[in-house]
């Protein structure tokens, strides 16, 4: 066997960044537009790529040769980062990712964030040393930036987001239609007789947490205008997110309604209702999101939105080769937003 | 930013393998003595360590000394290798190899198996190249031989194995007590009246299986002599399982217990039953490995045997990290066996 030491260590960096600024800043485009227009990517006009170049050659910079012929020496490899793994929608999702991976004879690394933003930062910087060819992320929920996932993606490494996104950047991702979902689970509650609807709520700078509030929100103005309403915040503590909603049920004008943005939450409000020997659905109806099949099984069943995560972890993949492979995106493959399915049962009836 | 390559990419081999195989045949010792002593091992007694070097030197075997010296370079992250995450307990193994990790400064490499042998196989050969200091793994179900593993670690790349172990392997693991636990589940059940119960077990030739499978036969043996029993073989498949539950209980002696080596056929079971209309626990009375904690407010709560995920996980990391940092291993530590614990609950009542 003797030492065979593979090239699997490459800087996607090909240009100080410094360089890029000044480019950027001379002819008036995107550090982002120049890094693509450099790597000669697809969705950079000629007439863009020949200015650019112009301007880098009358510089003097330079794309580091050494990188550029390391970077042809792919790893093979794609990254995966999410914040947890207990969590049924991210191992569906990965699932999925493994899949297509499998299919392109990839490996596929996956991280954990633990919901911890210097984490998600570290392993951005570790995955800069061309580790691997690509990856795709879902936010951690103390993540308020995207600096980080804005330099990696500016350094030239492909990024594409699934499920808790930034919404306003430039970047490929995939979400699920959690407005719409959303709306139709509180409208369900609703006819089905609730009144006083508490929404239980996971961090507020999460895109999807707006987007479940929201479609929260719209159902409640326009079925129950000016009623009650509540936002509960939760958080990944169990203990803690037990005696929030022990506080809500004790007080005199308790919710006869749940609508969980996660599945954990939901789990809590049956642990405090078994406790209170309050019965669901006749004093609460519950409905939650939940990839957990097993849901079916709770007592009562629990009224569920089934996010497609096996199909997300399929669909970033696929996308995430399409870059990988130089292919050009379709304008539909750029925001791909994918269905829930709401499955109704005990808990809601 | 410049380009960096860094040296993550080094190789453990110091050694041809026939080499070390032509000393270890000249001296009477095993390969992997052979190479634990090239490396000073504190595993390996000095007079042995002398015997190894002197015939080493005299035939002119060298330790690639551009290997040996790379090998300082450490990537600082190692791998945890699981079959799949979906289930609770790897998730909370790796949570708490996370835990030590990220004390120690290290990344964790996470790599699905999807019970694949093969895959397995292609993992462990990608991990060769000095990507990680170090692994830990827990078998896929249809790996029969350790070979890949013994070569990985007579390489050099230390490998900590927890719950689905090869037991012979003189490799360090921590497992939990499987056939006393699965033993006092079965008795449970008998000493509830159950005298029909049978095993819905997982891949045989999984040291776990053998464990779970020993204990349940230990305790029938003791109890109901030549009395009923039987293994049912159930799969990753959940349409499947419901297939082969459901005509285990169309048989006119059908059981009046169900011992489930994995959560999975517990839930399949309970399906079965809420399909053909049988009553647990009146009717059939349910025991199962489960560490999901929401199984509590299964209809009815199902009794389960809890290993201690997160404890596995922290104390693999931390025999792990002693081998990385050559630490002696104390002998208790090259066979850890935790204990799991059963909440009986409305299944079993």
């Amino acid at each position: 066997m003797g030492c065979a030491v593979l090239p699997l260590t490459l800087s996607f960096v090909t240009m100080d960044q410094v360089n890029l600024k000044r480019l950027a800043k001379e002819l008036g485009l995107a550090i982002s537009t120049v890094s693509r227009a450099l790597r000669d990517s697809h969705e950079i006009s000629q007439e863009t790529k020949d200015r650019v170049q112009a301007l880098a050659d009358k510089l003097g910079f330079q794309p580091n040769p050494h990188a550029s012929s390391l970077r042809k020496n792919k790893s093979k490899t794609i990254a995966v980062i999410v914040p947890e793994i207990e969590n049924n929608f991210f191992s569906g999702a990965i699932n999925g990712i493994e899949l297509i991976a499998k299919q392109k004879g990839y490996h596929v690394l996956i991280y954990l964030t633990h919901e911890d933003f210097q984490l998600e930062k570290g392993i951005l910087q570790l995955l800069q040393n061309g580790r691997v060819d690509g990856l795709m992320i879902s936010v951690s929920n103390t993540t308020t930036t995207a600096d980080h996932l804005i330099a990696s993606s500016q350094a030239g490494l492909p990024i594409v987001f699934f499920d808790r996104v930034f919404e306003d950047l430039d970047v490929p991702m995939i979400t699920t239609d959690d407005i719409e979902v959303s709306f139709k689970a509180t409208e369900y509650l609703i006819k089905k007789g609730c009144k006083k609807i508490a929404f239980l709520s996971m961090a507020e700078n999460l895109s999807i947490s707006k987007r479940r509030h929201s479609g929260y929100q719209k159902a409640i103005e326009k079925y129950l205008p000016g009623g009650w309403h509540k936002t509960v915040p939760c958080t990944p503590n169990d203990e803690q997110n037990r005696q929030v909603i022990n506080n809500l049920m004790e007080e005199p004008d308790a919710p006869d309604g749940i609508f969980a943005a996660v599945e954990k939450f939901a789990i809590n409000t049956y642990q405090v209702c078994n406790e209170r020997k309050i019965c669901i659905p006749q004093q609460l109806k519950v409905i939650s999101f939940s990839n957990y099949s097993a849901t079916a099984l709770f007592n009562p069943p629990l009224s569920s939105i089934i996010q497609p995560a096996y199909e997300i972890g399929r669909e970033a993949a696929a996308i995430l080769f399409k870059i990988i492979e130089n292919k050009k995106l379709l304008t539909s493959e750029n925001k791909v937003i994918l269905p829930s399915q709401i499955i109704y049962r005990g808990s809601t009836n």
